[in-house]
């Protein structure tokens, strides 16, 4: 695989599954990335490092998973200049509203790029959208993974059974 | 089936069980629907057209059903002037809250009728009364189904095994 | 004016000033209504014999506005088979997320059109567009005031002082 | 049994097991009570005439329990002075929070004895506590209940297995 | 005044006002109450003592009136069998939600009466129809404390202005 | 100014004052920009075609602001793969939660880059970062605004009065 | 074991497993304590004895576990000035959201050191740490814990699967 | 004043007035402490080497203030096995909650001893509380700081106005 041009980062490997949607993505439309374990509480120098070091090892974005109070993705974008995505994880009795708002709720001055609780697919799509800035051959990639998901759209209207369904003409 | 007087619009046909209630109470009125599946997100211009042709379609009422931050119901409400009604889903870690505010909180100038989360039989009963300011016949069936409701009721009453129940004449 | 074609029932007069774009838009788009004081708690009967009348009395549509444990939308449902358009005020410490749920999350059988909190004037808009349901002459009325309101988007579009604004080709 | 002096009302038998928490206290304390099933909104009348009836009846305090936008309780409440206590069951997506608030938050002027979501056994105990006011004799038997209750707590103090506990002095 | 039935316990003289619903029911239905201060966390003993003795110094029903993490209903029912009204206040960033639900939930076997944030007239209402069940002169005052209440409502309904209103007829 | 790379859209001019804080950091970091008003219920056509425009216009990122049901980021970012980043506005009785939600929760396969309630000057800044992927001369200037911004962390450090202060050393 | 200087309090035993994170970091770090049953609401003069008894017993902090209106870390702190934690329970339809605002949101005078909503083993580090500074030997035990907590994030780290790995200078 | 024995730490010096509760409290009972700003989003380096120096620096115990996505707290708790108090601020538009999430909702490992929204005076009580472990002569302060509190609520006890009073026998 090229060098990695996305760098993702959870706390622990426990939220492996969580991230499937990310990986799968990337795989799917040749994104080259790395993954990583590292804690804001837990190795808080090592996450520290990785934001610091990131620029120069050539990574263009951060995708940062965390659940609970989630400090992960803001402590890595204190370090670093780089977009930093922040995947909020159902965690917890609270089902990651916690993890929505300690991650979308930065104070001003250090930006995260807020995705939606568990929205993995979405945390890597918004990642290739911003690659498309460095390289525009990932443009390609985006729109064909879009038109296949508008297909879907289309084949599951025509996937409704024994239901009276709405005639083409409906949408001309 | 006559020409259709209501359409559903869901977001994808994974949705369809949720709208079962949906379509029980059409096919026990004989209110003619038509269902079809169009994403604000995914297939906007679809969406768009759907509701642009509703009313030379004939159609009387949209019912849009979406779940999480859904835009649905809001965005066919933009491009049509028939009642749409919207029908928050319970899906994903918040079960529906984002969806009841995102259908809800409609700004001023665009209205949605909005149902309770997963209240997908009273969006179809809501959907009936409004067909009876079009076609006063379809007053009887709303009347006759709520006359089933009242004896299930009644009914439930009798039904109360060992436990020591009210007289009649408490309610009289 | 005309027979109303609306009733709407709130639970005290110190509600008015919170239903005035209900009152404008009708009078802007000549729309006969009536306006009541009915409460679902203090004066139950004068509510629930509202709602049975309406019908034959000529209502087509009914608002009913209330705040905090906002049962009147309900109440008034529980009477008629009329659209009940409910909508939640925005009062005490909670600044009406009660009154959306107890309006909104209405059990199966007995539907309520709910609007946004404080959405007098989608309340207003949304009776509308069932009245063109039973009279068609209400359509351009309502297209109208969607012009209008568009073309305030447009206007606004050209008032944006010293700021850089985007080319007219941007839209086309 | 005696006469009643509890009246129960639940919007439909399906909640029936979410009260047995009431009949077994009723039960187990010999309460008199009835049981019945009216609901706000579809046997609005026979929910009205239930509370108008319940004082001539001997009824000294009545417990409603509902779900969703739970307009029960505070409906019997607009019809009797007599004492009604409101139960939140835990149905739905929201779990009961829209049903503690729907009953909670009663305007001024007609009040409901709120207990906790799912709180059938505090309102079997909270009836009782009231009846004593009626009835001297239901005193013993609250305290009983209590004495019960709190000699649990000793026993499950003397049963935690292996974990080192306090020693008894620790009480004194 | 006669012997006080009603006894009004709250944290601190700073939530008088708030309570002053409470007081103005009780001199208008001529209640005989007695008002003190007692917290549940800086005078823990005096509120035990003051619920140990309630029931022998004549008190029928207790109001507790806290904001934030109100415990003191809660801790004035646990030593008592007397009726606790719980009166959650508005107080803090929450504005009260913290204390209605640390009033509201609970745990099986005390329980606590709770009515809405800030509802200190339904709370003195309340302990009114609770007082009936131990002296049913109260019954008139309560009675007739409805009667008002309505009649303010009808007065309202003539109150309304310019705007067109509902005829009697539509509440017959 | 430069051909525009930032696309500024508001639902209306109302929310002029609510952007100020992006227009001040593009002004101070000379970013170029263009702003506009389209609204996603009440010119739909517009919102749709400013998106589908804007990468050919040579836009590289999109800011969207909207309060309530905020559905404008969605739109536009299902009408464009460019980077949309979404400013949920204080608004409404629910101050922006409703916003927040209906902006982060979008469904999988169109991501909308989410930020803080009211967070206008994080979403330029996010709207920066990303621009340094398109242009790295970009870099310096968000590395020059992070060292004012720390250094004014420093400078109120030694601004603190009579208060006693840590030393220097205590950072070393 | 040694006289124990933690005092673990909980409602019921039914919460013995929900407090086991507590019970294995003690042990793992052989920190003598003790736990007891001891209920708010239905043993409240136990509970508060035990909390009187503390300090003389030796007892140094006092972690007490609690769901629903969880009053029991405040009554204990409300009797002593050890330092009490307070772990709210993960019980019932609030999932601990009511414990743990009944328990973080005190009135000022009466601190409880509040934990995440079920962070069993947080509340037993916070424990240590203040031993720490009563017997500075608990020092190293907690730097132990923290060491092998770090290292697990090290071994997650390369125990990734087929996923492309970030390299170990990524964090020098 | 002696070397300082508890550090306080805030992110901005516009959090001073509300942590004047923790100075006043401080400066009352002759606690010696210091008062720093040090943000961890903004100088993440300078919060990390303050919490990493500050045992070595014969600090206590910490006090950390922050408002939205509070990360102070637990970043702070990273770098140190000193007990740090997280005090969440009322700021921003959801008043404190989401600070409450993210400082409470710590993953297991390290711990924070959270207090209540705007709770500065239980911040500098707890840390008293936490002292005593250190030094028993704190014991008596805080103590008295109790007795001063209890008898404040005697003297509103006294100062109730018009109103009838309770009995002293009422609280033997």
């Amino acid at each position: 695989m090229d060098r990695p041009l996305v760098g993702i980062v959870m706390g622990s490997n426990s939220d492996l599954d969580k991230l499937k949607g990310v990986f799968d993505i990337f795989n799917e439309l040749d994104v080259p990335f790395e993954v990583t374990v590292a804690s804001a509480h837990r190795t808080p120098d090592d996450a520290a490092n990785y934001a610091k070091n990131a620029r120069d090892r050539g990574i263009k974005v951060i995708i940062a998973a965390a659940g609970l109070s989630a400090a992960l993705p803001g402590v890595l974008a204190a370090h670093t200049t780089i977009p930093v995505i922040g995947l909020p994880l159902e965690a917890g009795p609270l089902k990651g509203v916690d993890a929505l708002l300690s991650i979308a709720q930065m104070p001003p001055g250090i930006p995260v790029a807020t995705v939606g609780i568990g929205g993995a697919i979405n945390a890597a799509l918004l990642a290739i959208e911003m690659l498309c800035l460095y390289d525009r051959s990932f443009e390609d990639k985006i729109c064909e993974y879009r038109d296949k998901s508008s297909e879907k759209v289309l084949k599951a209207r025509k996937d409704l059974g024994d239901l009276p369904t709405a005639p083409i003409e409906a949408f001309s």
